[in-house]
């Protein structure tokens, strides 16, 4: 019988010991709830230092709820959000970025590799008039590392910011791996995050337990996001539980070590099968035009795996997690590379 | 220089250890992510045993969206909830419930020592009229143990269930400090939730981390809930600590003396000050009318609390906690028996 | 048999003759649809005459539509706005305010003749804190005349006005019986507004058909406004109609002449059961204490009028319309005079 | 100098006699306000004799609130609408189907000639998993006649809705164009909207002033839309001259012949431009194909309407209203012929 290699995602990685080693050192009783606790005190400084300038951060427990809430700040109900057409925020929270807003609309556009461009977002844009009978483009939102597990490179996303600011749009970065987009790139995190107004900051895939970072860079909305908070019940009455974990996954490099192992085993796949990769491999997520027969034979030697594309066409998405096995990476390599 | 002792809130207090272990023991990677691990597999049997009947129950990160999510369940956005003046989803909650419910309406009663009758709904909604041009009545919720630190008798709830039910309301229970109250009235726990048809089961003021649980009673809810848990950025990627989190509280009858530690030192307190006791102590928590300049002389004896009641009324309210350590609420009794 | 005489509702009264003879003239086709035909252009140069002061004006369909949106102008989602215990926006809208403005809250202060004070507002709000954990206090709403058909003074409207402004709220006047005030007060119309960032300016009641206006003194909300209307769906596309209507009011006095008709009727009633009212009669509507078996005889004799306050109370809400027939008004001051 | 000949909007149309007439004969004081008057008492009645069964008949302000309300009935705020991609719904209200569902998302489905088919609206949810982490289809919304000015057939009507119905969806139809489909088909308006759950019944383009009516053939949502009327703005205090302007339009025919006449205007100018359609004519709008320079020519004589398609494309929309003079038809036909 196979052994089970999991590369289904990596939201069932474990969380790391510099996570855990910080929630149980946060289990004594402190002098003050919510957000009153020295974890929560510190994150400004430290989240300020890593990206040389001033920003709120407010810990979420949930990937969606950063997006939703950061996206609430930058658009009003009646605005709309320009996005990839496979924006997690589009096409897997379930509609929370319009309850968050009050009812904004997401407008999709399109994007190689994951990726828009100024060109493909007025692509996406063209029939959108703008008049009163419609609503009111207000914020471009992109994903770092993006749903194909490409990697926007500064360069691309200074472009990106300046078509936004040029027609008065807010910015967003959906962040859920952004640690596999700054280990990719080993610049540093400040270059990620020029000219965003608010990064939706990932732990918890990259090790983290059950904290998110929302990153505000626009300080003048962190009022707005307390409130927003605390309505949307995402702001704990311990919340030092949340500061602590993230504080781990960015001290002492945690979060680049981690998105690097997950990087490197992805990197490993991607070696395996460069000549029928769908996308280029730039974080942590493979995706992979199969053979005929190939899925059930690799899922027969005890590879879990989610199928990708249209239902039959032998398209796979392989995650690798920061705590995969490299023996499991090897295994899978090994399969790829025999076809 | 005196030594400090936190009578402030129960959201300051330690995670207990069960609960530490039990996340430490849900750290390892999993076959699945959100709510596919075996953690979250056993909450429904866990809990049906507990309440002896069919549950279906989802973790959430915060008691604010346990209640609002669970009165969005029950309520129209045209929709009205009857519930104590004092009641947490109104003053404490910045919206929630109106935001979660689409714009319903909180209709407020009166009612003794934080408990609402049939007699005290009715009072409050006399001038009610139900027609289209008002909210239409939809729903009760009670807080068990109550804002005032009061615990309902099953007797009380079962005439509170009946009176909304005769107008066919649906019935939520706050059970911030649920465990207090089962643990004041030493009865089954399914005698507690008799009738309703939500509970929100508070877990983190009890020793809990990050955790508390919607419990449906009412199974036909469950597909609703899990949509509106997902889109208001509730359903973690990690659910395994959240479950494992609740699971350990209820196992072993840890919540239960948690609780009954928590309201031995508030009925201690309570001794200590038999006289001027604002409410029945009942609970954790103990509402005391001071002597003027007695606040001042407490905190400077290192005695931390908040003023309640209105400025210059020198009320106080004590909350102990399940890990209050004993001489800190002795020395406490005793400053209060020397008035 | 009796002859129906009709005091429940100024909401049944005709739609006076200037109104339909408005209507009548923009039946033909227009230029342009929406609000792009010349009745709509000149609504702002209109009542900015009559106010005095640059305003934007932008018709809706109801009273309630209009309340409503202009609290969401004024109020975010995590807001609060003061007003009367038995204001319109409170009792009478089924939640629009919370459905607009996005789940806001209203926080109710007492007053009496339904008139709020400074005081009574710091009453109201006596136990709200205003911290993190709950709504913010954004703006303050009154209503002219008021629910009670008494009137505020411009003394009492600048003293709210600056108590408001103090605690940096915005001020909404509900204007469903402006017209009734402006009456009965003689004095300009712009010292009636003085200070309010919007008012809803009603014609329904008082000899309109079917259009309100919301005239916003701040225009930097107008935009905000415009779009709100929109997704409202209170943008028609033959706005002229709605245009015209109100033209029609405000032009050669009509609203104060159907506003000062209504008025005397209600004096001629109030003198006759001047003994017995329960608040000062100043606006159209008179509340009266009638005697045990009065509300029968009185309905036997043909008199229609909706009861007041608690069952059995024997309390009545005598409306007078524009249109009532001075007759009307005699035969019924006659029977309250023999008791 | 070139007389004006308007082909912009039929939101620019006159009123037509019979809807005047009705509202004036409105004009006096009646027994009740809202919807208590005997034109409101009728519309139920009217209608489901014209629909040969029993329905709920609502009347509102405009177009986009009935298709935003009809939609709330019918989609939860976690729910998605399938519709065209050029659906007035999400091209044109502003994101009032969003404010209205409390969030819902509209999926968008491509569709020759504006129409969907089964097969158009599989493409368009082929990526739609459906799974917690999705909103959930839960209704279809068609246009007819459509935003192309095409009709759907009833069997086209009949398959889109077993194909809706296979998958538990409801159905609604956005019927601002409704009379001019019906007209062209010159079947029962039964055989229209057989299957609907919910009609947008439009009357203000075809020669109405200010009243649309939404049309619930499923009886069980009555009440849920009353009072979303009514939180909505939409439930006037004078209601009956909505209901007698809807009466008027639906009594003797005046609807069919209002549109029999916009489609004969069109059918003109489709045979004088046959040959550079973008669309089939089949209703009162004409979609073509002109050569450059000639949109300036036409203005240049007088011709108004709106370009159409990307900048510079040289498409037209030229639009027939009920009133649009038969002369200046001709002219533009001839002007069209001259190319």
């Amino acid at each position: 019988m196979s052994q089970i290699a999991n590369f289904m995602s990596d939201n069932a990685a474990a969380a790391c010991p510099a996570v855990m080693a910080a929630v149980a050192a946060a289990a004594p009783a402190q002098p003050a709830g919510y957000d009153g606790d020295d974890w929560s005190g510190r994150l400004e400084a430290v989240f300020g230092d890593m990206f040389a300038r001033p920003c709120a951060v407010l810990p979420v427990s949930t990937g969606t709820a950063a997006n939703a809430l950061a996206l609430a700040c930058l658009v009003p109900p009646w605005g709309a959000v320009a996005c990839h057409s496979e924006a997690h925020i589009h096409v897997d929270e379930c509609g929370a970025p319009e309850f968050f807003t009050g009812g904004a609309k997401l407008l999709l556009c399109p994007g190689d590799n994951g990726k828009l461009t100024p060109t493909s977002i007025d692509a996406g844009l063209a029939s959108h008039r703008g008049d009163v009978h419609q609503v009111q483009m207000a914020a471009l939102s992109i994903t770092q590392a993006t749903e194909c597990g490409t990697v926007y490179r500064p360069a691309e996303v200074a472009a990106l910011a300046a078509h936004a600011r040029a027609q008065g749009w807010r910015l967003h970065m959906d962040g859920a791996r952004f640690a596999n987009a700054a280990a990719f790139l080993a610049c540093p995190p400040a270059d990620l995050v020029a000219d965003m107004d608010v990064l939706s900051f990932g732990c918890i895939k990259n090790g983290g337990m059950s904290a998110e970072a929302i990153v505000l860079f626009d300080l003048g909305l962190a009022d707005q996001l307390r409130w927003r908070r605390k309505r949307a019940g995402q702001m704990p009455s311990k919340g030092r539980f949340n500061a602590a974990q993230i504080l781990a996954m960015v001290t002492d490099g945690v979060w680049l070590r981690n998105a690097a192992a997950a990087n490197a085993g992805a990197q490993r796949l991607a070696s395996a099968a460069s000549d029928r990769l769908l996308y280029p491999v730039e974080a942590n997520e493979v995706f992979v035009q199969l053979a005929p027969g190939e899925p059930e034979r690799l899922r027969a030697q005890g590879f879990l795996f989610y199928d990708w594309g249209a239902a039959g066409s032998n398209e796979a998405r392989l995650v690798v997690s920061w705590d995969t096995p490299p023996d499991a990476v090897e295994r899978l390599a090994a399969a790829l590379a025999a076809g």
